[in-house]
């Protein structure tokens, strides 16, 4: 494999941090990978377990002589840190990102990259309900989709970092960074807003008591409990960053909620068959694009 | 292993019968099986594999001799095929259902079964996004959940039924089947509603077309589509006969959405954040019971 950066610098060493550490590891990817992280627990943890090459105590020291800075903090972090690093990025250098909002993150990051810094914003599609140092793996970004929002930035810088995502194993899109957050709503931040719900109702439902709802939960409810495991600092800062997309699905979710309950209640079954019907494409579509498993129950039930 | 019931006939023959089928014959619980399923293709599959020892044209001819009769049929199939087979059922035969509302198969099933027949209704809470003849296997109830609604059937039938699920791998629960219908609106019902729409959205938004939901659909989206591919006939036939159980859900559902929508208008991260962190005890509770796989993305990333 061949080196495309000299020096990365990791800031922020939760799953996608690690996860891009082991993957650059498993390609060669960068000759040399330093990392930070704001908690000491996590710099000990990071260390610990081999995660970077060199661990720094501060964000300014793990971006000196960086050719590539990624920025893996929640975005309500992004502000602060990109203040903390603008003066110690060398001319040349590009600045990434990886926040799950891309417009927020231009507009708090941007006016902070110096001149001769080139900032290409972006999203790796990909995670798991865990967090953390030691949740990562390199495998994490194989057939996933990266998502860069250039907005202009320099042509050589973007395309290099589209090759550095492939050679994660990402597949990378390029698009405008609010189109991005329309997207990201329906297929992410929605989901993840409906998932929190469900398990606070059930949660909440005094008559159902908690070992029912555990008992019973292979019925459908399991599925909306991963999600609902994500990261909470995270979440909280998608939705106050993409607050006008993720209101506008909302909307449009409850609309056909309520059009759906509206058949319940008049027991219009031949509106819920067409419905029901309706979505099941969708997921063919999904599998035949190698994006979930065919298998049933998502392979969690015993092999036969 | 020890045959329970000499000569059992399943009634319909999808995804939960089939699976019965092959747990009674991994189990060695039954002498005979016989089925019958209404479509004759259905009846000509289940002869070209192998489900069941025998296959009637009739679901009354199927019955006759029964010693246990399971309804595997959608609950709107329910009151025609007692009818049906009232007449064949031999005195002191147990039957038996699978369907997912329990008060409603009471209401259309119970006045059928004639003096000398034991009815104790009863759900299995297992079963995959798949659906016919050939989507079952023999592990689909292992350490799930079977729930019974005797309402005060005969005790010797009752416990004899729980030994039989017991037999094909389940743990078994008894209860008001007012209460099953409360407790599955809660981890099953609304959660399958919920998930057909959040679907039917991104199918609908033409902003954001169906290849990218496809694409990006790993950031969260994908697990919604899964339950979405369920059986159409079987939920609408849910939702039309848990009626009231479901609407209220919902209701809980629609009251908590919009406090945490309002939440994410008024930016009050606080609330989203101690709301994010509460449901992530639940899914622990779900992994320790064994009732959820604690890999990450339920196991479907390439192993490190």
């Amino acid at each position: 494999m061949t080196v495309m950066y000299d020096r990365v610098a990791l800031i922020g060493l939760g799953l996608i941090a690690s996860s891009m550490f082991w993957a650059m590891k498993r390609g060669g990817i960068a000759g040399e990978v330093i990392g930070y992280a704001r908690s000491s627990e996590t710099r000990d943890v990071a260390r610990e377990i081999g995660l970077c090459d060199r661990v720094c105590d501060s964000a300014a020291e793990a971006c000196e002589g960086a050719d590539l800075i990624v920025l893996c903090v929640p975005i309500g972090a992004m502000d602060a840190v990109s203040r903390e690093i603008a003066g110690a990025l060398k001319k040349g250098a590009v600045v990434t990102d990886v926040g799950s909002v891309k417009r927020a993150v231009i507009d708090v990051v941007g006016p902070h990259i110096p001149d001769g810094v080139h900032f290409v914003p972006g999203h790796p599609l990909a995670g798991t309900e865990q967090s953390g140092p030691r949740s990562g793996f390199a495998e994490l970004f194989d057939n996933r989709w990266c998502v860069l929002t250039p907005e202009g930035a320099d042509a050589d810088a973007t395309a290099k970092l589209r090759k550095y995502w492939e050679a994660l194993g990402s597949n990378v899109d390029e698009m405008d960074a609010d189109h991005h957050d329309l997207v990201l709503a329906v297929t992410s931040h929605t989901p993840h807003l409906i998932a929190y719900t469900m398990v606070g109702v059930a949660d909440d439902l005094s008559r159902v008591t908690d070992t029912e709802v555990v008992k019973f939960s292979a019925a459908g409810f399991r599925d909306f409990t991963r999600i609902a495991a994500s990261d909470p600092t995270m979440w909280r800062d998608v939705f106050l960053n993409n607050k006008d997309a993720t209101l506008e699905i909302l909307g449009r979710f409850t609309e056909e909620l309520f059009a759906l309950q509206r058949a319940i209640r008049q027991g219009d079954g031949e509106h819920l068959h067409d419905y029901f019907t309706r979505t099941r494409s969708i997921r063919r579509g999904i599998i035949e694009a190698g994006q979930d498993t065919d298998a049933p129950n998502f392979g969690r039930n015993p092999k036969p």
